[in-house]
This record gives structure tokens, C-alpha cells and sequence, in this order.
């Protein structure tokens, strides 16, 4: 374990291991910018190599994120212990649509991503400028 | 139970039951913007009525949420039933200085509100412009 810093008792997680952590879970938080102002709902996702894909229906978060930066946050945390990790990936949203690459459209479909409620017909990839991750253990 | 949404499984709570939900919990994710861009913490927070109390150090979440709306999430989920709530507070932060109204400044200081890492100094208190919430039952 490296501590990178000793006074908070948090450990900074490298590229790999956020990716590896991300994907033993299925809900995380997704923030995003609408009307200047920020908003954040859970999502349930999947993995698409690093990029996060969610379902979403056609109101407020889909405005939300088309074609904007936003914010995606996965956590596991022990309230006993006080501790756990969290995993931040920033990047730019867009929904996948059928003028996207064949390949992509195609892979995107197969992805076990069902949603919980509703129907949820669009599909948004966010594609990460940037993965960072932080591991809190206990004191 | 009401159900607003028959398709989805979405029952909206109202503004009580959500206080309540808040209350049980004591980690969300603070949504807010930085830079023009959304960003997204874990944080541990306690209520003050209906306001949300947080702890910070001196960085980038305070910098991104001093006197600005944010947005704060806090959920309950079970993944194997794909059940649970979520509650969403909307509002405008503010850093609890000194120089706030004393009866502020006592009653934060009593809260029961401890970093579980860090020494986090500045305290934060979020007032509501609105609390909402969503309940999905398994279906």
C-alpha cells in the first residue's frame, strides 16, 4: 500500500485499479451541469473497456449530459469501519445513436446494461479524460 | 404507497420522508462545479434541520462549493433486489465562518459530525432550495 498522504490515512489508486474496482460494481452517482447549475442522480452502468455506459430516458439527465463534461462516482463504503474507496471519472458524454461507428453501436448493444426502471431507450457513453480513485482505511 | 410513474416503479417522496431518509444515512455524494465543469465527492455529512452539514480541508470541494449551488445525493440501494431510494437536496453552499450568526456557529459546532479523514477545518452548510426523492420498489 502506498500512502500518499499520512495524515488523512488516504491512498491514491492508480489507473488500473479504479478500472478493476469500477467494475465490480453496477450504481454509481453521475453529476452533470444543467441551467448553470449542478445536478447529480444515481445511474446503473456497465464497462465498455474504460468507458462508462448508462441508459437513460429522454428528460432532464439526458439533456443534461449529451455532448457535455460530466462527472461519474463510484464508491464501496464501510460506515462500521470508516473505510472504502471512491472512484471519480470525468469525461465527455454522448449517446450513442445509429450514425455512431458500426462497431461501436454493435458492442454497446450487447452490453449487459438493463435498466432498473422505466425503459430508458438511450444509450450514453462517457469516454474518461481522466480516472482517479482514493482508498480510505481504517485508522 | 403512491405510485407516480406505473411504467418505471418510481414513487416520488415527499419533502418529510426525505428529511427522514437523510437522516439515517451519513455519507453522500456532493455534486458541484468547478472550472465550468461538474465534479463529484463521497463526503460524510449530519443534518441541521434541513440543511446539510459538511466538513472540508482547504481544496478543491471547498473551492468548488463556497458560496455556490450545488447538488447533494444520498441513497440506499440493494443491488440484488434492484430496490432502494435516492434523495437529492438542491442548494447554495456556505462555509460556516465566525463571523456567521452566533446561534449558527454553536449549533454547528455541536454537531455530531467527526472527519474520517483528514482534519478537515472548514465546515459547510448547505440550505435547500429543494429536496426530492425517488423510491423504486422491486418489480
Amino acid at each position: 500500500m502506498r500512502l500518499d498522504d499520512l495524515n488523512s490515512g488516504l491512498e491514491m489508486l492508480d489507473r488500473e485499479e479504479c478500472l478493476r474496482l469500477l467494475a465490480t460494481q453496477e450504481i454509481g452517482r453521475l453529476a452533470f451541469v444543467i441551467g448553470g447549475h449542478p445536478d447529480v442522480l444515481p445511474v446503473n452502468y456497465t464497462l465498455d473497456g474504460d468507458a462508462i455506459v448508462i441508459r437513460t430516458d429522454s428528460g432532464r439527465k439526458l439533456e443534461g449530459i449529451s455532448r457535455s463534461t460530466v462527472a461519474f462516482e463510484v464508491d464501496e463504503i464501510d460506515r462500521s469501519r470508516h473505510a472504502g474507496w471512491s472512484v471519480v471519472v470525468h469525461g465527455l458524454a454522448q449517446e450513442v445513436t445509429p450514425y455512431d461507428r458500426q462497431e461501436i453501436v454493435q458492442r454497446v448493444a450487447d452490453l449487459p446494461l438493463h435498466p432498473w426502471a422505466g425503459d430508458k431507450l438511450h444509450v450514453v457513453r462517457l469516454a474518461p479524460t481522466s480516472i482517479t480513485g482514493r482508498r480510505l482505511r481504517q485508522s
